[in-house]
């Protein structure tokens, strides 16, 4: 078996004071966070779009990133991939990776032909499985890449192209059912529009609609039981993505009366992009019950795209992993590092730092979070905010024994409203202390 | 009877040549436009907030606009206000006027004083109403200005403060019905959250609907038949404001069965501050059945906050009435220029230079959007862009008689997809020779 | 001959009432607008790379426009493009095009073999260029698409990318020579820093400034007297690029005493990534005495990145007109096309829509803002507004004559200080009468 | 002498894991980082606006915050502030605070009265320096609040608006002077324009290049001979402002022969709205011998506007105090917070916790900032990175004997470009582990 990463051996946990770049400092799989270990908690997942075919193009530059499999070519490269991806799985002590069809295997002349490329690699894959801890925990479909898709997917102008993206997806989930997946996850990079000037808006979300209800049917069909996620993003490529992020896609679910099939995969770089923090939207997921999992990456927010970098940001990490803690973990969700090495990262070893800096910028999360929600900082300082709703006019409020003519009654003549601060300042305070000293 | 803009007489229609800055080029009211005339079709409407109580403070400036009424204080400046309001909408030919209700009265020790304020200046409205044409199509409440606010209204921690709120929208109700509008409007300024650290997120939301549904309830109680609307804004003065857009506006209706009770009135300016168009927001609201009104003004996408311009921009007026005539017109909507003069604009004479601006684009917006429609441009484009839906496989999938199966049969071993030209260079070219031809 | 662009005849002047799709509305060659016609006031140019080269690829994307003459390959696709090109100059009557180095020849083994094909395919756009009215006017060099620029050209951590990069200049010179050409553009989109984690600001600053020194120094050495323009952008592909906008470039360049020797080749999508409006860009320029040529487009300011659409907005083209003749014309400059069109435009025909579109924009815009400044309707109220200045104490202020001492007696008892309204919303008002209406 | 913080006593240091909301857990003035103590690095100081006159008002809602001084009025208020200011520096134990004129003493009629009650209050600050610790390190003017500046000060289109400016100025100068300050800011909030249609910039920009000019001279004159500071921020409240960021403001300087004569007063959240990090101002006021001041905050890059909060973000003030260490220390300039709390931060105590969580966050930066640089541990990857220019082709190109022919020579043939990574990712890594471990 070919050896992909030489320079690289297992990485261990060597704790904080390590000097050592191919070692963790805060991630130690085994160490006990409350009552599960920190590996049961975080659920890493590798993206092997991202790590196994990203090339460091972008749109004013060619390839930067040379890898040790790129000598292949055809199902030779595909192959290759695989084998050093389960490398990488092992070296790296990810448990999960997730893969889009294309990225396992080239298109052939005809869906039938491409169809059997995936079905050489996926057998593989599950060979490789068989003696590997890693494991595929959701695939997807690349609904975006080829260029039958320029107007869409399942919101195309052209039925030919709603019927072969129902195709790919038919075989999207017979592979789900194939690799036991607990996920399959739609992306709908190209559902939207460029311009009203030539769109039928109504029509397209209605085909939406129709296209996810034969999901649903079609899982049901196979037996495939794991969730169906929806990804969020409210554009790049296109101008507007009809999934602009949670909130829109919850409205557009329950038009349809989809809501009960599916949850999210929440991207930190797509929430942001929409204008929202990364803990708002997963926290609205949440208090829907539509939490499903993660794509844990950044963005920059002086710029305007999606820059998809490795996650090493301590607050998003922490503020992340208190919503999951209050969700009760990630259940059949992973971390998924939708992440991708800077262009300017040449080396394969790069790919290892990356992951390395977002394992350990989540394993200080996680710490932070869980203390936090141990010592009730927050939630103690919630509760007593809104007191007044547990009791009297509030609690009559809550429990639907008030109305306009009873509340007006109430203040019609009152001079004095308490009002009680905020304390912005100081909870940022307590939450750099929680941050910088938790051990 | 005080005259308050002396230098300025009834405001004429004088066509597209007229070099006198107080008078329409575009805007004739009795022009017909298809089957009904320009003012029937626009439905103008005035803000009583900004044009009569804009003062041209900034976050880092005090007032700039002094106004003729300024001289008088209280109770009398109120009553000048409103003298001066309807010698402007009579001067300016506008049908339609709106306010909140502290823009019209102070408040006063109690809410039962300030009650009282207001019931003496809705009596003023009242008998002006008798002999003017310009009638208050919708009032709304101002649930963000004073500093009982600060955490919100409805969704303050603070029940009392809640109960406050609830009473100053009974009212706003009464005040309706008194003066028999046709709507109610609610903006929720402070309806959001400034940091997660301190809010619960799920109480504030579902009291927010225990609120609107109090709303509905003594709506029905009091026989208001008027719509109720929403109007959304993604953030400013709130860090997140919960009616983010029209579609988490939607989500957050269906999701507590209010949908069928709210309709929205869309901000042009709030839009884009959403990261949409315009023309999306209208859009959106007209698919869902719940286009309501309209609150015309124009931001600047280089700037990050409300702007509140008056509308000017061509494009824009042209692309919203196009939403409004294939909506079948404003209905019981108006055009509300929800939109202030410069603070550098500084004589009352600008008041009617901003309308006339507004009004007139607006006009030459729905000749545009008339004539396009007429000539279905974009209709017959679309139409036949999408025609793959309207026989074989694509009436299959519109009709629901196709599946997976039969969609991946249809496409396994097919090679050809043909695709069509999205035509966007072309279609705005069209576009610019019907904005700039149409007479 | 081959002939590309079957579909198109020579595209005419038809008019404004035209339906031709393939005709000019407003773009009429011959016409005189003041005393010199559209052609001569335009100076239409074609940018080579998107409409030879582009291919509709995109982040998430694969190529979707296929051009006719991509049956060929290598060296065989260099000429059929430049064949192509000069078929469709003269089919739309453009004057100028402009390329990239890399546009017109693919890279060899060595830099001695890249120039090799380089200069055969100079050679054979200068046989063309003998029998056709189109000429090149300036052309660039792509230091941002090989990886060996990943960490920059001029910029770069490695000397031996700088002494390539300066190597590639010297030659893009010498084709500058051989064409004739006006100018020589540089577009620094990799001189600029990812993170200052690993970047040596100083050192780079001071590198790129001797990399132009060296350019200047060449240019002199063989004789090349056009013109060096420089093309600010803040952003995209690099995070931060040094030549963010106008200003800053030239507080590099002043810094570096080289501000005698460089011009700016201004685009408007760069403009807006950077905060300006276009028009601010070009004002700069030309009140500093810089403004050199155009690079006309427009972005989408709802989005972050550089979508380079072809220009059809009448207020952009509009003011950008406007401030293009106060410079008292384009001078040896142009209106290069910097634009491609949309990636769902498929066809070849959209070539020529898209330009069409941004021709038609541009020949209104320069009419309007012609009118506007015969009529001398911004001027004179402008003129009025600063009068102040060209008596007493404001000419004491300007002449010099004024001190802080001065100043201060003149003002310390003065109580009224007259303001006059900046009348925003009436010149927008004026501003939109003009578009509509000049004949 | 009245108490107005009753509830606070002398905020003490009391470390890392102390819960007293009203103690430092990092800031220990006396603790040694180097060289200096705590205290003589970061040069804490107090803005008298946002902390002693800021009320809570914003755009859409009034004031929310009452200070117990807030029961005087007038000159009586004015002096009221005074006495709590220095209660306030004492108890928090910070050196230094900055004052607008018009934060201190209300305007009279004419500019006579209004520098009397200047001089009253001045006279009163100086006293209780005699006293305190806290001094003024430096004074500024308020050229954007009156209405007579609504067009700008420098750059008013009215002359006499220029002369006021210059006089209060001018006094802001002599009140500089007889605090014996060692600088004296100038911050351009209304300097720039609302829109091109109405504005003379080539005027309005040397109008302000003759105002900085008197303000060298007269300060000469006087022998004042602190640092004169500008303040860049690119927009609000004016659409555009002149000194954008600090690039665009040396660009001024540097047109005018200005250079010399200022430094700048850097803010983090006017970085941000200008598309920078605060970083990278600092970097290049820095690289080019200009760096003054900081005014320390941070803005929410997911709002379009300023929101001036207290630093918190560690990534933040740690690399802001890396940028000063490399500067050789802050010199005479001061991290002064130019922060507000919360509008729903209510009570007096916040005050309190604001500046405990800013100097917290601070000290944890110097520290790991100072420890970062003991280690080398960015510096040594940066001499490595661009070792190239210290030998060879490279040492050539930095000493000038290169041109473009004896590079050219140098690659012409070459094949192999060696290029190395940029290890973004293991960077961010090894700053994560210094900000949590740093002792």
């Amino acid at each position: 078996m070919a050896e992909y990463f030489k320079n690289v051996k297992k990485i261990q946990y060597e704790g904080k004071d390590s000097k050592n770049p191919l070692a963790f400092k805060y991630y130690n799989p085994e160490e006990k966070v409350g009552d599960k270990t920190m590996e049961e908690h975080l659920r890493f997942c590798v993206s092997y779009w991202h790590t196994f075919t990203g090339n460091g193009a972008d749109p004013f530059g060619e390839p930067t990133l040379v890898r040790p499999w790129d000598r292949f070519k055809g199902m030779d490269l595909a192959k290759a991939r695989v084998e050093a991806s389960f490398e990488f799985y092992e070296k790296l002590g990810v448990p999960f990776f997730v893969f889009h069809d294309r990225d396992m295997a080239p298109e052939g002349e005809t869906l039938r032909e491409t169809n059997k490329n995936l079905d050489e690699i996926v057998a593989l894959v599950k060979e490789y499985m068989k003696t590997s801890k890693a494991k595929v925990i959701w695939n997807t479909v690349a609904l975006f890449k080829h260029p039958r898709f320029v107007h869409g997917a399942a919101t195309s102008p052209s039925a030919d192209v709603f019927a072969y993206a129902a195709a790919q997806v038919k075989k999207g989930l017979d592979v789900a059912k194939e690799l036991n997946t607990t996920g399959f996850t739609m992306w709908g990079g190209r559902e939207g529009y460029e311009t009203l000037l030539n769109t039928d808006l109504a029509l397209e979300l209605d085909n939406l609609a129709r296209f996810l209800q034969m999901t649903v049917n079609y899982a049901k069909e196979i037996g495939f039981t794991g969730h169906l996620y929806l990804e969020p993003k409210p554009k790049e490529p296109t101008k507007h993505q009809y999934d602009f992020d949670v909130a829109t896609t919850i409205a557009f679910l329950r038009k349809y009366g989809l809501e009960k099939h599916f949850k999210f995969n929440i991207e930190a770089n797509h929430a942001t992009l929409a204008g929202h923090t990364f803990q708002h939207e997963l926290r609205v997921a949440r208090i829907n019950g539509m939490f499903g999992s993660i794509d844990a990456n950044q963005g920059d927010l002086l710029l305007g795209w999606d820059t998809d970098e490795f996650p090493t940001d301590i607050y998003e990490t922490t503020l992340a992993m208190y919503e999951v803690l209050l969700n009760g973990g990630l259940g059949d969700g992973v971390l998924n590092f939708d992440a991708k090495v800077r262009r300017a990262s040449l080396d394969p070893e790069d790919l290892f730092h990356a992951h390395i800096a977002g394992m350990d910028a989540f394993a200080r999360g996680l710490k932070v979070a869980h203390k936090l929600l141990e010592d009730r900082v927050f939630e103690d300082f919630i509760a007593h905010r809104y007191r007044s709703y547990k009791e009297g006019i509030g609690l009559d409020i809550v429990t639907g024994k008030a109305d306009f003519r009873s509340l007006e009654a109430y203040v019609l003549d009152k001079k004095d409203f308490e009002l009680e601060s905020g304390r912005q300042e100081y909870l940022k305070s307590v939450l750099n202390q929680y941050i910088l000293e938790v051990e």
